[in-house]
C-alpha cells in the first residue's frame, strides 16, 4: 500500500475501535480493544499502543498523515478529555499528548459529535457544504455546529451543546442537574422515558406494554413500524419537540442541512419526517423549505472511526 | 488629512446618517438626509450621494479605503435589502451596487447588528475576540454571532435572528406571525408590552399607572431608577425571559462574552445584572462563569455609522 491514509480512534464508554481511513473514505485495516479494565490512562495508552502499531506498520508508517480521536468531552483546543463520566478515567486526561508521544504521529482530540461532523465534511453527505448542524441521537444528543466552512468551538472548545438546550421549560430531569434538556427527549433514552411514563399514565393498547420496564429505543421502533399507534405517537411527540428546538437553532446559524446520526436516527422516515414537519411549521418564514433533513450515509460502526481520521486530513 | 477612512451609512426608518470614520473609530466628517420622502430607491441614492460627496471631497478620496452600510433585513451575501418592513422600498433592493456605483467607491452592505458585531470587534469592546455575541435590545432584538473571528452568515446570509428564537413557547403574538419570540418581551417595545398588560392586570401601586397608553421603556427604566417596585419587576421578567434564552445561545456557540447595544440595554445594571444573574443560573455547568456581559462603549447615534463603516477595514 503506498495511498496516504489517516488514523482514527473512536473511544467509547466500552470499546475503542480504530482504523486507518484512505482519502475516499475507506477502513482498509480497523481493529479494536476494551476501553476498561487497564487501571490507569497509561495503561490504558500502551494497550491501545500495542493493538495499533502492527497495522501502522502493515500499511507503512510513512504513509500515515496523522490521525485523531474522538471522544466524550473531548476538548480540541487542549486536546484534553475533561469529566468524561462514561470513561474509566476521572478528571482531566491529556489525552492528544499521550497517544501522540505513544504512537510517533500527531493526533488530534475532538468531541464525537464534532468529530463526526468533520467526517461528513469530509467524507460524507456535508461535502462541499460550509454551513450545516451535524445532530447524533444516541445515548444523549450531541451537536456539531459548523458555519463559514468551519466547526464552531467556542472560546474554551465547548460549544454545540445542542443536547443541553432548554426544549422544555421545567420539564424532565437531566443527568446535567438541570430541566428540560433536549436530550432528556430526543435521544434513544429519551424515548423509553416518554414510553415509561406514558405507560404509567395511560391505558390504551400497545405492543410496547408487555416489555414495560424492559423498553428499549430499537423495540419502540419496532413497534411504530408495525403501526403501534403509542409507539408511533412517541415519535410524533419527540419529533415535535426535536423540531421546534431545531428551528431556533436555524434562527441562529441559518444552515443549509441538517444532518442526522446516531441510534435513534436510524428510526429514519419514522423520526425524520415529522421533525422536518414541525421544524418548517415553527420557523420563521425567510428560513423555511431550505434547510434539508438528511441522515449520515455511514454506518454507525464505521463513522466514528471516519469521523476522528478526518481530523487528519 | 492624509489618514485612510472608511465611509459608514446608517440607514434607518426614518433617517440615513453617513460619516468618514478613521482607524481609531474617531467620526472625522458627518452628515444625514432622511429616509423617507425620496420616491423611488434610485432618488434616494441620488440625495444621499449629493449630501455624502462633499464630504468625500474635503477628506480627499483618494484616502477613503471603502465603506459599508447597515440597514434593516441587509443581506452581506447578496448586497440587497431584502421586505424591510420599516423602509420606504419594497421587494428586494439590490443597495450595495445602487451606492457603489453612485459613489464609485466599493460598499457594502449588511444587517444593523452584523454591523454592529463587526464594529465592536474592529474598534470596540470586542477587540480581540474571536467568539462572542452582539444583541441589540431596540424596537425589536437583533444579533450578529463570531465564532472563529467570523460572523455566522449562514448558508442565505439569514444567520443571527436571536429576536425571533421562541423564549416563551405559545407566547405574545409577534409580528412574523408566530408566538413567543424572544422580540416580543426583551425589545424596547416588549417590556412597553409587559408595563400596558400587567396594568390591566393588576392593582398594585406604581408610578406607571398614570402613564398607561404612553408607557415607553425610558419611562419604564426612570420609574424603575425611583426604586418604583413595578417597574423593576418589569426588568425582572425581561431579565429572566433574556437571561434563560442566552444560557441556551451559550450552549450553542460557547462565546467569550455577550455585548449589549440598542435603546433597552441603556438601562445598564437594572436589565443585564439579572440578566447576568438568570443566564448564570440556568446554564450548563461547564459554561458558568467564564461568559462575560458586556456593554457597547459606543453612543447609540455612532454606533450604528462606526459598525458599517468597519467592514470597510
Amino acid at each position: 500500500m503506498t495511498e496516504p491514509l489517516a488514523l482514527g480512534i473512536d473511544i467509547g464508554g466500552t470499546k475503542t475501535a480504530f482504523g486507518l481511513v484512505n482519502r475516499e473514505a475507506k477502513i482498509v485495516l480497523n481493529g479494536s480493544i476494551p476501553t476498561t479494565g487497564h487501571g490507569a490512562v497509561e495503561q490504558y495508552v500502551m494497550a491501545l499502543k500495542e493493538a495499533i502499531e502492527p497495522i501502522l506498520e502493515q500499511a507503512g508508517k510513512n504513509n500515515i498523515i496523522g490521525g485523531g480521536a474522538g471522544a466524550p468531552n473531548g476538548n480540541y483546543y487542549t486536546g484534553e478529555i475533561m469529566f468524561a463520566p462514561n470513561l474509566p478515567w476521572h478528571g482531566v486526561i491529556p489525552l492528544a499528548k499521550l497517544l501522540s508521544d505513544a504512537l510517533g504521529i500527531k493526533i488530534k482530540l475532538n468531541n464525537d459529535a464534532n468529530a463526526a461532523a468533520i467526517g461528513e465534511m469530509t467524507y460524507g453527505v456535508a461535502k462541499g457544504m460550509k454551513d450545516f448542524i451535524l445532530v447524533t441521537l444516541g445515548t444523549g444528543v450531541g451537536s456539531g455546529f459548523v458555519a463559514n466552512g468551519q466547526l464552531i468551538y467556542g472560546h474554551d472548545g465547548f460549544a454545540g451543546e445542542l443536547g443541553h438546550v432548554i426544549a422544555v421549560r421545567d420539564g424532565r430531569k437531566c443527568g446535567c442537574g438541570r430541566n428540560g434538556c433536549l436530550e432528556t427527549y430526543a435521544s434513544a433514552t429519551g424515548v423509553v422515558r416518554t414510553a415509561e411514563q406514558w405507560l404509567e399514565e395511560r391505558s390504551d393498547a400497545t405492543l410496547l406494554r408487555e416489555l414495560k420496564g424492559k423498553i428499549t429505543s430499537e423495540t419502540i421502533f419496532e413497534a411504530a413500524e408495525k403501526g403501534d399507534v403509542f409507539a408511533l405517537e412517541i415519535f410524533d411527540y419527540t419529533a415535535k419537540i426535536l423540531g421546534q428546538t431545531l428551528a431556533d437553532m436555524v434562527a441562529i446559524t441559518s444552515p443549509q442541512a441538517i444532518i442526522f446520526f446516531g441510534g435513534l436516527s436510524q428510526a429514519g422516515d419514522i423520526l425524520l419526517k415529522p421533525v422536518k414537519k414541525y421544524m418548517e411549521e415553527t420557523m420563521l418564514n425567510i428560513f423555511k423549505n431550505k434547510v434539508a433533513i438528511l441522515q449520515s450515509a455511514f454506518s454507525d460502526a464505521n463513522a466514528a472511526i471516519l469521523g476522528a481520521s478526518s481530523m487528519a486530513w
